[in-house]
């Protein structure tokens, strides 16, 4: 057992004076099995964490008198690293005690990215920053610290992580640095999948960073002003305005919705000199989409999209993707120079790299307990999409991840010598789901709570638009961004989405 | 000569009838030296592009009924090529007669930069976009035609330019098609002047474009970052943290100013670890910043910068910048991984490839009359940046490129079979000069009108500050901009700028 109780008396990394720091007077949870592989270099990284950890806390005890106790600069925390600043990461930071504990954040992204919203940016419907929420903001307010790095390697026996600078480096090879903790919160999400289609990461875009969603609007309008080079032929126009989108769930259906949005407001104003019809083809290998809405909501979708002039093609998988073309599972071949690609979430190479001890059967997942500890581990937990509870599957979605990391940060929070973190078990209640289906339409199930249990509503159209809409304003975290994303709407509605690129 | 009647008897290329198009049916004026050089391809396109500019007139016969008279779809309009979306030619196809005349725009650029503010986007005081206008919501507006390319050639003698594709391309090499003229308007503005220094082009920064202000930004939280890992000695945090802007000009000079802002109000707000003190430095080989100012203001500019702890350097210029360092003709070398180059402009490729009757005897420029028109032509026209008048030598600020505009816009616009274009002699009359030195001040020299010439007002500090944002404010073109920069003025006061990458 490693509750923060034991690591209090043992004493934890983070607060060691600097002027008596040396290996002797580490202590032996933390850093004992460091020691004997330790280089200078490491051994130096490890000493300026632990001076500037110090500082850092020096500098709480100065700035934070009103909104937080400010702890004793003489109090000894125990380290918790955070991997991640998505969903559940992001929650778990602005949730657990920072006066407990003393937290690194680690992450190669400095923000936490609203997904919910993200296809919106990629037509230009919101600003990218709009749906963007700086952890260094977060940081600063919170009291923690964050290093922008990847991590290359979790030493689950030694307590430490392995990290890799993810910003411009002095030299020409990444810096690398050990970090090591008492606590380890891996919450590091997923990629796309792309279950091994040939041609996938050449040449389709994906819609999971900030970047992606740049990188299609820019090609959307790449497309159009392609298209409107006078040499081109009626063909080469046609291919140039078909879009693809793969996979008929949330992101791909919503990605869909906001491009015939996109097509319909704006084409015919800014593009009046195109004569050829642009198209949006939405390929979905299963025979629904929206798979996990209830019937009706399924068909109503399908009805909406096709309405809208989205050609649906249910039953469909693609074979393989080249630069200009989408193959089928039926040899048919078409013809785009724009493939979103959104047909799911495999392991990232971190998770994939792990020991098998920590892995979930199958190699996909970290597995974890209903208290979200990794298995075989004592001081390890991990959550979000990189994360599967024994027993317990559940969606890879953002409120699943936002749950997991409230119910840690209780755990953390509530932990004590007598009560280990992780003793509670976790249990997902789902709000409902929400879908975006173009021109002011949506799909909505809402759990809504009744005397004996939760009873679901399920909208459509209008009203399951405007409840999908007020719905995220208020769940985007910053009052920045929910100033900026309703006037973002309003300069849409007013004035069109924006065409330039740079 | 070449004026509009004479094109207008003699037909245009742009409304010929599709049916009825051939070489022999093209006229004499435009297109009869072109034939002999065209290949079956360059014909296709020159061909496709006139079917398109009538299908386009034809579409602004249908659709334009209330904004402007509809011409008729026969009428033969003389067909204006403008290269160029900067000040000049933004304020020229606004100006223009689009019944008058076909207009279409080449730029690899499809944004209008309101150039003055561009400072304020390296650091985050205002987003990229709030400062950009689509070209292409302003042809649709206007209905002029646009086209994304590079001109790689102009052929004068047969009246043609040679554009390249400037967006995602069909195939691997870039697409080139010709796009013939009856006059053409040269707009290309210039590019960075490195003054042959070694290492600025692979090292250093340039504000020009949003892109550029992009990158800076992106570096300064890059730097800051970087100093925040936990192995960084003093020393490296220090070079991290020292930012060198090498130029005294009004662009390097508020670059420093709003990096001292950044500086100030959030530093110690997203990164309260760092207890190194983040260091300008403006670098300026003559005596003077700001030298276009008045010898007081001029003073009072290098006080204010010094006071808001920005080094100024004066009287010192740079050897050699290379990956980490710049170094000073005194042999002096500065540790810095952030440079800022902003010294000047010179010639683009494409200018400095013209046959030298086209250019002042320097080659830096094109050589233009009073009028505007490029020497030796009698349909070309060059202003902005990229043009020198005869003679009459005016700075490359965006003042006298909007003037320009304006004044070729009216010559076009009053042309007759009698008057020519150009006959008249451009005349600049200043409004003043602006900069911004952080910290709420700023220098001003405004030009007020007085019943027998011209004064000039002098101002400084928060009047200055507010003339120059009120000034700039009004100047922004359209009404998305007019209010998306006071908001993330509002936004930056309230919440600070924010320091995500993406």
């Amino acid at each position: 057992m490693a509750g923060p109780g034991l690591l209090l008396a043992a004493r934890c990394s983070a607060l060691v004076p600097s002027a008596s720091l040396s290996r002797a007077s580490l202590s032996p949870l933390c850093l004992a099995p460091l020691s004997s592989t330790l280089t200078t270099r490491t051994m130096r990284a490890v000493h300026v964490h632990c001076v500037r950890a110090r500082q850092h806390h020096q500098h709480r005890s100065a700035s934070s008198s009103t909104a937080q106790q400010p702890p004793s600069a003489s109090r000894q925390l125990p380290h918790v690293v955070v991997l991640g600043t998505g969903w559940a990461s992001h929650r778990f930071v602005r949730d657990i005690d920072h006066n407990k504990y003393h937290v690194t954040v680690v992450s190669p992204r400095d923000h936490m990215l609203f997904t919910p919203l993200l296809t919106s940016t990629a037509v230009g419907t919101l600003e990218h920053r709009s749906i963007i929420e700086s952890i260094r903001a977060t940081a600063s307010e919170r009291h923690f610290d964050f290093q922008q790095a990847q991590v290359t390697d979790i030493d689950f026996d030694n307590n430490k992580v392995m990290c890799q600078s993810a910003v411009y480096s002095n030299d020409e090879e990444p810096e690398r640095f050990p970090i090591p903790y008492d606590f380890l919160v891996v919450g590091i999400g997923a990629v796309p999948n792309t279950f091994g289609v040939p041609g996938v990461k050449e040449h389709a875009f994906f819609l999971k960073e900030a970047s992606d969603a740049r990188d299609v609007r820019r090609r959307i309008h790449d497309c159009f002003e392609a298209a409107s080079f006078p040499m081109k032929t009626a063909q080469e126009i046609e291919d140039l305005l078909t879009f693809v989108v793969v996979g008929g769930g949330p992101t791909g259906v919503e990605f869909a919705a906001e491009l015939t949005d996109f097509l319909r407001e704006d084409c015919t104003r800014l593009y009046p000199h195109i004569q050829h019809r642009p198209r949006v083809i939405l390929l979905e290998a299963s025979g629904a989409v929206l798979s996990a809405f209830d019937s009706s909501l399924r068909q109503y979708a399908l009805r909406r999209l096709e309405r809208q002039d989205c050609h649906v093609r249910l039953g469909r998988s693609v074979k393989e993707v080249k630069r200009h073309e989408v193959v089928l599972d039926n040899g048919e071949v078409i013809n785009t120079h724009c493939i979103v690609w959104s047909t799911g979430v495999g392991p990232r190479a971190l998770v994939k790299s792990l020991d098998e001890r920590y892995l979930t059967e199958n190699k996909q997942h970290i597995r974890v307990d209903r208290g979200l500890k990794i298995a075989n581990t004592q001081n390890a937990f991990a959550y979000g999409d990189c994360a599967r509870i024994d027993g317990y599957i559940l969606p890879a979605v953002a409120q699943v991840a936002e749950q997991q990391g409230k119910f840690l940060a209780d755990e953390f929070n509530r932990a004590t010598p007598q009560r280990e973190v992780g003793c509670d078990t976790f249990k997902f209640a789902s709000s409902g789901m929400l879908a975006y289906l173009g021109h002011y339409g949506g799909v909505a199930k809402i759990a809504v709570p009744t005397p004996d249990d939760v009873t679901n509503v399920k909208l459509s159209g209008l009203t399951a638009w405007l409840v999908w809409r007020m719905g995220y304003l208020t769940k985007l975290g910053r009052w920045r961004n929910r100033l900026q994303v309703p006037f973002d709407w309003l300069k849409t509605m007013i004035f069109g989405r924006d065409p330039t690129k740079f």
